[in-house]
């Protein structure tokens, strides 16, 4: 009784705690934090091992919320605990941390607080792994986490709580899919059936009985429980010492009351809506009658509550100083995968293989390389990796979203994961990386087939507004003041080789887009690249083409024709962004003043980076912009598609005219 | 025996078939076509109410290929039956159309066929509602076309071919959950489990078995049969029309050969590679056996394939020309739901209000008018249309990849659908969006909560790249010849309610961004709005701010502090992409010649848009652009989080000097 009581205890004070921090916000999501009060209770006091001293020790066990709204439930229990939080933006210096007291929750939300609406963790509670609040992703971090801890060997468990409405999200089922695959038993899901979602009851489909006969259906080792019962959570977690040791991994679903132990947050209509302040002192009451109600209004702590202490050791690479990741030299690292013969033949060799070749070079070269694919890494070339490397490769399957907030997680637990997936598929997962890049995961993302010369296949397999929606990122400053995205679009196998090592040494989100068709070399395995670097391919008087990737030959090509008519043209490499264009715009000063982009995606890249320069430099280029403008269709050559999109060198020399 | 020897002897005809075509084209996927063999024999000859002379007839029961890579199937037997085609862009136009033959199949993915490598609706195959080839999205369509035709209370069965490997994809179990909520017992739902993806088998997890025990969990009536027998197919499909007349949807899991008839395609590594042109009549040879196998070598086909007859009348909105559509006057409107007292009251109205308000008025206008959200309703708004109209109304739960998709196939039916969550979580499901787009889709899509100035929930609920992401669509032409998307992004409740309006006749993808806060009214009942337009809302010499949405207020009370220093500011609301800019150009000419952009997103909106105009256009204006260039986070009132992102008003006058 008196773990029961202990438990009872410490939920209503930590409910009541949730509720004043959202009333002082005025705003947030007090019911949903009730009805986690005992879950939460169980597991910060009690089931995981960790330290609120030093939450960034990468031994102890993790919760990831990802019903993120209900977050003041856990600022509580931290407060409570006097976990450490930094100042925003300073998370992982644990030199300007200090303990967050009780008081402190009440700044909830603030500009100034380390107190973020949603788990937020890199403005001040390294508690957390992963931006959550975009719905459904979480489960998939956790996943990450808990296959770095099998890479690493560690026994570090990992919990997820997720929102009944919330179950909706496929990704869930993309992420139980994964953690059935790879056994991971060290995660645990904990669906909050709370039977409410923002407007409405949650569907039949996410009762818990529904929920708990598709986790089985899932392949899950599934329970049932009162979510307020102390003992029967208790009771649950006991199973996991056990359930580690098989194959099919934990599911609990918890039956709750959104608005626990307060009658007037419970029932419709009391989603994200802090209680009024005038309203506290009945909410009280209502949770001292609950207190009365448990027999725990009087109860004393009885100390059963107690924190287990971490068991296993940090890995290596989390707790030295890492060195710079250097890859084999470009011949070696492609005799590593076989294409040296390719190499020396002068054959043309596909980015998309440099890419392959550059991986297997990383993951010789530091451990903490992870690939992870979505079943398409015979195109990819992840799988020379997979192959020589099945140990740090994780594969996902077609299911793309739960891919990029594994990587987040993997990320999390210090590796470098270089997912990969066609471009095209790598859209699936735009929110993911977005939040993944709100976390500040060091994520390095390739898409391959990037364009419209994969040709064939048709649109349905080109990435086409990929460079616009990542450069969007390129030009805004994350926590670490570097770009929140590096994005690369290679040209020829030198320059992908080269930048997918770059990538391993950035810290950040890294967009990389590669080829599928196989390009003649453009660079000698000496040459550099780096962030925001171009390449003068040839300089010619009369006018300058922008282009990167496959473009950039075809450029060559237009230049070819146009020197025919005695008209020169510097034919340039943009193959980075955010650009340094200002040295461009120099460039085409003194080549007639005239840069014409060309790409083959939509508008929004390197014409948008080229006319942002020149217009806040008031440069005066002339300007003029080749992309794809209309939606595109199959034709069986590269060259097909590109002159039904007008892209082809012949297009490109009539448009210069 | 007779009928199955007529579906044997056709579906070794048309697996040959498809083999031929893929490898003319030199490329494409025979072995998952021949898979279906069976499947899309029963279905296209037999079980599917449909008219090859008229696959436009909107009472036909139709065929969603999710598994889209699997098309060659479906073009063999369109061929075999002389469906009409029509040439690329032109799928609406019947006079343009003709029957395809069997020697057509042969332009298969060449540039000037009808015969995209994935289906592609406007490219010329009107069978097709769906591009897929992004895979998991088909059912979702499926299912949007079910409940289109339940609204119109006519008899038309959806099925829909899913891939094993592709099951993995979450959005397939969202579509699930979807169904069984809205018990469409119209829509079947067939898995092909021929247990290959492309790099490797599929999970354990995409077992038969496991999908089947899946299905049953998401609450459908599963059949586990051979897919290669044509009996077993026909009786699964027998018992449609019993389970029609129940709540639980079918689910047929179909185990299948990949590469079925012919050993040379089957096991790994045959994915989506075509047989070499000189292996041709050694498949063949194997073909031919497997006929001789099966007994029907020499079987004359004895007449039992026949086509069903459309059994129902297309709705009248299908048949019919239908005039624009006309809201209710801004006032009336905004008193349909109640907002005519804080209308009167000189209140300022949230555009999200206005776009509820608007929605209402236009369901009340014209039945096509359908409201999808993702239970989100109470903040977009969109619960004022629910009320009004529950039966126009598609309520998708937390689950925006299948609202999309939903969406798409509820356009399909010649419905409008207007789809609304917080633009954040748009971004969960801008595959699915491009790929209406592809489609073709006369899709709305309004995403409430824009920008930063939602401010408490922080960054997890901010929509920061999707400018960018949609502007790349607004300078790519659609098929019909107009904007691949329309955007608009308007600052205050006359003009969102006039823009929602605007969106309704408008053909093709919109997306409309709209802002939680209540603003003061900028623009009286009568004014008028436009694609690419903009407002001059106060002209000043000095210099010209545009903008758009929350920011344009902010610029207002710029230009008041900068006038309090004798400056005068031009303010532009620049509610339009693709925008006219060079009206704008035009202004800031006689104006300063400076134009200071001022968004609150990510940059490659506006700031873009007018950048690109002034390059291209050689204007030689100035340009500053501010935009949201760190990661934010949570501050309890929106001037906290611009001033923290340097975007307050204050910051903007500082700006600009």
């Amino acid at each position: 009784m008196s773990f029961a009581a202990d438990v009872n205890k410490k939920a209503i004070d930590l409910g009541r705690l949730s509720v004043e921090m959202t009333t002082a916000a005025g705003s947030g999501h007090p019911s949903t934090a009730l009805s986690l009060t005992h879950l939460v209770t169980v597991l910060m006091y009690q089931q995981m091992r960790w330290d609120p001293k030093n939450p960034w020790n990468p031994g102890a066990d993790r919760l990831v919320l990802s019903e993120g709204h209900a977050v003041p439930i856990v600022y509580a229990a931290y407060a409570d605990l006097g976990g450490m939080v930094t100042p925003p933006g300073k998370t992982q210096d644990k030199s300007a941390a200090r303990a967050l007291t009780r008081q402190d929750v009440l700044s909830l939300r603030a500009i100034e607080s380390p107190l973020d609406g949603h788990p937020h963790p890199q403005v001040g509670v390294p508690f957390f792994d992963a931006a959550t609040g975009s719905l459904g992703q979480g489960l998939s971090v956790a996943a990450g986490l808990g296959s770095a801890a099998r890479m690493d060997k560690i026994d570090r468990n990992i919990y997820c709580i997720i929102g009944d409405g919330e179950s909706r999200e496929g990704q869930i089922w993309e992420a139980m899919d994964y953690i059935a695959d790879h056994a991971l038993t060290n995660v645990v899901t904990i669906f909050n059936c709370n039977e409410l979602a923002q407007s409405d009851w949650v569907s039949p489909q996410q009762s818990s009985e529904t929920l708990a006969r598709k986790a089985e259906a899932f392949g899950f080792i599934t329970r049932i429980i009162d979510g307020h019962d102390p003992d029967q959570i208790a009771k649950a977690f006991n199973e996991l010492h056990v359930i580690k040791n098989g194959n099919r991994p934990l599911a609990i679903v918890a039956r709750t009351v959104k608005g626990w132990g307060a009658s007037m947050e419970q029932g419709m209509g009391k989603h994200g809506t802090p209680v009024k302040k005038d309203q506290l002192p009945e909410l009280f009451k209502e949770l001292d009658q609950t207190a009365r109600d448990l027999g725990v209004a009087e109860h004393q702590d009885q100390g059963r509550l107690k924190i287990r202490p971490i068991t296993t050791q940090a890995p290596a690479h989390q707790t030295t100083a890492q060195k710079p990741i250097k890859a084999a030299a470009f011949a070696e690292g492609l005799a590593m995968v076989g294409l040296d013969k390719d190499l020396a033949a002068g054959k043309g060799i596909a980015p998309r293989k440099a890419y392959g070749a550059a991986l297997v070079a990383l993951g010789a070269a530091d451990k903490r390389i992870v690939g992870l694919d979505a079943d398409v890494k015979n195109s990819t070339h992840a799988e020379w990796f997979f192959k020589k490397f099945p140990d740090q490769y994780l594969e996902c399957k077609i299911a793309e979203q739960n891919m990029i907030s594994v990587a987040a997680g993997v990320s999390a637990a210090g590796k470098i994961p270089f997912c990969s997936t066609f471009a095209k598929f790598v859209e699936r997962a735009y929110d993911q990386t977005a939040m993944a890049i709100i976390s500040g995961a060091n994520l390095k993302i390739t898409g391959s087939h990037a364009g419209v010369t994969l040709a064939a296949d048709g649109p349905s397999q080109m990435s086409l507004p990929d460079v616009a929606f990542f450069r969007s990122f390129c030009h805004v400053k994350n926590f670490n003041g570097q770009p929140a995205v590096r994005y690369f679009f290679p040209a020829d196998a030198v320059s992908c080789y080269k930048l997918t090592e770059l990538m391993a040494n950035l810290d950040g989100c890294c967009y990389q887009r590669t080829l599928r068709a196989d390009v003649k070399a453009l660079y000698k395995p000496e040459e550099t690249f780096e962030v925001g670097g171009y390449k003068v391919l040839r300089e010619g008087k009369d006018l300058v083409f922008v282009s990167a990737g496959y473009m950039v030959h075809e450029c060559l090509r237009a230049a070819d024709e146009l020197a025919k008519n005695g008209r020169k043209a510097t034919v340039i490499d943009a193959y980075s962004l955010p650009l340094n264009a200002k040295g461009i715009l120099e460039i085409a000063s003194r080549n007639g003043n005239q840069i014409v982009t060309v790409e083959d995606n939509y508008t929004g890249g390197l014409d948008a980076e080229i006319a942002t320069a020149n217009s806040t430099e008031s440069a005066g280029i002339k300007l003029k912009n080749l992309f794809v403008a209309h939606i595109p269709k199959s034709g069986r050559e590269p060259q097909d598609v590109l002159d039904y999109l007008n892209l082809g060198y012949k297009s490109i020399v009539k448009a210069v005219g």
